[in-house]
């Protein structure tokens, strides 16, 4: 492994512990309301094509960051819909 | 350019653009509060290395990208480091 993988393997170490903590609470809490969908919706596509974008100039580092932060941000954007589909069926 | 390069500047496009809402509204309302210390020397650093990793690989998306993330994620840990200071003078 290359020195410049190594350096891009710890920066993508570093932004993804950066998003654990957000992401677990959300989960856990089950509280996305400070979350925005529109947001969400924009992260997890940028997430899902930097992934692509990963494989087709062949970097480890941006294809490891971003298959583990994809689901990360999926599950939060589910949660976000499900919390959508359960306020309107209140209303 | 590209089209791979094409792929990657729209999803660094995507993830800047719901990057910015957070940013902007630390910065208007000076309210860090529910943003941790760790977590965003955590990202800066993560940032910063990813600026580097982008040079390296000469891959324009990436440093496009972190580029402008940076300096948003630098104001956000200056105005946190600030109300560190401004929370300990006044114990």
């Amino acid at each position: 492994m290359s020195s410049i993988e190594i350096l891009g393997l710890v920066a993508a170490t570093l932004t993804t512990i950066a998003f654990f903590p957000q992401a677990i609470h959300s989960w856990r809490s089950k509280d996305v309301s400070g979350v925005s969908l529109a947001m969400y919706c924009t992260f997890t596509s940028g997430v899902a094509l930097w992934m692509i974008y990963g494989f087709l100039i062949e970097s480890l580092p941006v294809i490891l960051s971003n298959v583990v932060t994809l689901p990360l941000s999926l599950s939060i954007l589910y949660l976000k819909l499900k919390e959508g589909k359960i306020s309107k069926s209140k209303d």
